[in-house]
């Protein structure tokens, strides 16, 4: 069995690492603040003290971060997995980041033999520590299916997507899909009390036909209840919606309705409700009237 | 059995009074083309000479006709229910129209001892003719018990959403869920396609979670292959997104996103795209592009 490397044991990381020693797969795991080491080791694992020792140490290195930033300095950066891997080794980017800068470590890593999925998640937390996330996959096919039993550990749904980066773009689909669903289910929503009537009677009509939404069903009744605990959190969604900005930047995209939902979403910032979930979006839309 | 009477056989009305007969009912129908009338004839129906005409020969009288002007001129014009209508009788307006004059319909109604029901509908021809229309009624529950056997032949979903008025301004909601949610369907697309992402393989990868949607999983591969047909004709939408941007308007309550939806609908309109299906608004966004 192949040797798993893993970097980033945040909150998606770390229950996706005890996932794989939960499934039989030898772990290596290297995060930057140490003490989120030691779960891993109590739980069976090994530590490694840099990306560059995980690298060494393992066939399929898993980088899983905050940011494009993160990921370039995590693989390429001094101490990188670069400095480390192995001729025939895989590294999948399993972080949300910009598709062209994938596209750009993936030719890096292959002129030394080495190739790269980008593996961008949906599903949250409870999809991490259910074993239950989306895997949204760009590379190789041949690839992909070398590394199934590892993705089949950690998600339900394993979609190979396209080539490099491709991955990564319909990671960034899907977060154009759930915010402007949203402010749809916002505008509905205030409407809907403005005029006097009963918003969840309103949820319940239109939800089964052409109107209904995975987020009509799950936020809209939190909006009408002013129940903005995170699911996910607006600071999250910003730097996705961020990452698809700069990417449609590059491609000339003009996207205004997402674009207008991240700007409300820093109203929310700005008003101090990054960390209330997604769903928050509402409060931003109820200050225009 | 009360009987009822039927104003209005258009694509919707027809189906709906031919499905009461069907059930079982009397009905006595007008209709301003008189042509339309010998189909219900045809089925068992009585022809009525004008609106009047019907009220005097029923208990119950539905209309169902284009746009708030209309539902005016067929209640309270001349010749109209109003000047047929029998006490205790009840008028069911199951076209999409102004939420406040409605209300004030109903009162005028009511001042004669006939209550009013609106109950617009979503579902389409297609729900008309197959009986399994989605309604959404406002008025007295009592008048709507009264009613249910009615609408039970010709929808699958009554829902009692509140007062005279509700029902449109449920039906109002319905629409800006299903616009702005198109709209994220389109622009997911457009992205996707633009990054060189397989757009069919997106909407696969998405349409299971919290990016999923009615919009999504059934217009989006419609956009993908250029199939503008029309389900729901973009001509039809934008009278419904008037409606909802007056009854906002006397709400004093901003939409941008709904009513940018309906500026991209007007360039679908200027282009000639006004037969075309609402998907077509994806046209309007690659045209930004």
């Amino acid at each position: 069995m192949e040797k798993i490397g893993f970097v980033g044991l945040g909150i998606m990381g770390k229950p996706m690492a005890l996932n794989l020693l939960k499934a039989g797969f030898v772990v290596v795991a290297y995060n930057r603040t140490k003490e989120k080491v030691e779960a891993i080791v109590k739980a069976g694992g090994e530590a490694a003290s840099s990306p560059k020792e995980v690298a060494e140490n393992s066939d399929i290195i898993i980088t899983i971060v905050s940011d494009t930033p993160d990921v370039k300095d995590v693989i390429l950066g001094k101490n990188g997995v670069d400095a480390g891997v192995k001729e025939g080794s895989v590294v999948i980017d399993m972080s949300t980041i910009s598709p062209s800068v994938t596209k750009n470590i993936a030719e890096k890593l292959k002129a030394k033999n080495v190739e790269m999925l980008d593996a961008p998640v949906s599903g949250g937390d409870v999809g991490a520590i259910n074993g239950t996330l989306s895997i949204m996959v760009g590379g190789n096919l041949e690839t992909l299916n070398r590394c199934r039993p590892i993705f089949e550990a950690m998600g339900k749904s394993i979609t190979h997507c396209g080539t490099n980066g491709m991955g990564q773009t319909t990671k960034l689909c899907n977060q154009i899909l759930v915010s402007v669903t949203n402010m749809a289910v916002g505008e509905a929503i205030l409407f809907a009390q403005k005029s006097g009537l009963d918003a969840h009677t309103m949820v319940e009509a239109t939800k089964g036909g052409a109107a209904g939404s995975w987020q009509l069903s799950n936020l809209g009744p939190k909006m009408v209840d002013n129940d903005f605990a995170p699911g996910f959190m607006i600071d999250l969604q910003q730097k996705d919606l961020r990452l698809v900005i700069e990417a449609a930047d590059e491609l000339h995209l003009p996207l205004p309705a997402l674009t207008y939902v991240h700007q409300l979403y820093k109203s929310n910032q700005a008003n101090g409700e990054g960390k209330e979930g997604t769903q928050a979006l509402y409060k931003s839309i109820c200050k225009l009237a």
